[in-house]
């Protein structure tokens, strides 16, 4: 690459380190890229710095020393991400999304990327500090949201299929009882889709008792993996019992009237600290 | 927001025009943000402009006037592309990776974010010029295709399911023979999930014969929808007959010996027009 000034330095460098979430990046790969010295890169990076952390955009780390370099934090302010999940449960709480069951029509919202973007960077957010190989969802509407999770984290993403007729090799299968349903699923994962002793998140859209994370976490000790997190958008307070203890949720759900069809959100366990403040 | 020095609006700007593909920002906008006349952020533009189109990484288009603006473009250059694809198909060759009936185990590139990016990026490049509403697939592999190529059309994503079991209101099913294993199938939509008319890009993992996709082009017709384009990641040479004729691929699976483990995979018709030059 040709010599370049300051000010194209700083657009190339911010949408490198943009496309890069969680990946240390040594200076001398910048200071190769652009043919300057080290310190005129670390002069950009300060520059960058600020304004991501006064954008709330996440953190710029700067590692010293032979093994250094810099590497970028996706994070979510606590604020906007309140702001963010309040706009989130008055969309959810239109009277037309209310489904048998008492569940939420939510695929048009799973549908669109900026939405999910910024509810991937949340999870991102609360789950930076694990130690994570792979995010983990199962079929089929928490796959966007994992997607969008893991690359902000980056790292891989698993998907656990319903069906056992899954042709990619030797599979684990196990039976979970659905809990709203009350009735006995199977779930199952490639042999070849997850390595032993994997550090795992686990991303779904919805979750009233839990059963079904619960399968995924009973799938996982299969694998010998350590469950690192557990994340839903929506969790349901209608639940008689709770198979599932450490998990964050983004919005919970505390009423839907399928007559009157009032339906009724809040935010989440992701921002529980914050109101007890 | 405060006013901002150049350096740091430059940092600001990329962010945001990086974050906002396919989308009119007025220059007002900017000027506004940043407390700074719109000569000033015309000259930035300027600067973003140039550094993004000599790093490939698509095209600022400047639109003059009262509704104008500015646009990002995302766009892949051909020789970035070919030179990722021959690197995916040699990933793609590698001998374990056979599966019975001649299929090819492909989730754990799938589950790759940086490599979906660069694929989604990719489509997004071939049909950057289509009216388009929305990007459809169906469960459960073209997922994340899907969604990598609608983040940078800045369109929603509308999943296909293939159970009829869906709760999501009144849906719209029809049968279709997958090409592979000729058996009749099933795949539904929700009616509230695709607005009548809708222009629709069609993305998949994997194309033999096209009996799923031509399976989506028969759904879409009982919404009186646009096919405005057919994507596809991987197709086979090995088909008998050909149910959709217009696609692109990016990669074409020519020859796949289970015995052997021989694999044989090529650029796809994404790379027709730039071979024949």
């Amino acid at each position: 690459m040709r010599k370049l000034k300051r000010s194209a330095r700083l657009v190339e460098m911010t949408q490198y380190l943009l496309s890069r979430p969680h990946t240390l990046i040594p200076l001398t790969t910048f200071a190769e890229r652009y043919g300057s010295a080290k310190s005129s890169i670390s002069e950009d990076l300060g520059i960058i710095k600020e304004v991501f952390e006064e954008e709330g955009l996440g953190e710029l780390h700067t590692l010293a020393g032979a093994a250094g370099g810099v590497k970028y934090t996706p994070l979510v302010r606590q604020s906007d991400a309140l702001q963010f999940v309040r706009e989130f449960c008055r969309l959810l709480e239109q009277p037309e999304r209310v489904l048998p069951g008492g569940y939420l029509y939510m695929s048009d919202l799973l549908g669109r990327p900026a939405l999910l973007q910024q509810i991937g960077k949340m999870f991102a957010t609360a789950f930076a500090g694990r130690e994570l190989d792979v995010v983990m969802t199962v079929e089929t509407k928490g796959i966007p949201l994992a997607y969008a999770t893991a690359s902000w984290l980056n790292v891989p993403v698993v998907i656990v299929r319903r069906d056992s007729r899954v042709t990619e090799g030797s599979a684990v299968s196990i039976n979970y009882v659905s809990g709203s349903s009350k009735r006995i699923q199977t779930m199952s994962l490639a042999r070849r889709a997850l390595r032993e002793q994997s550090n795992v998140l686990i991303i779904d859209d919805f979750m009233r008792a839990g059963g079904t994370i619960r399968g995924m976490m009973d799938l996982l000790q299969e694998f010998h993996a350590n469950v690192q997190g557990v994340g839903v958008l929506v969790e349901s307070a209608d639940a008689d019992e709770h198979l599932v203890d450490d998990y964050i949720s983004l919005a919970r759900l505390t009423g839907v009237d399928p007559r009157t069809r009032e339906i009724r959100v809040s935010p989440g366990s992701y921002f529980k600290e914050a109101d007890e403040q």
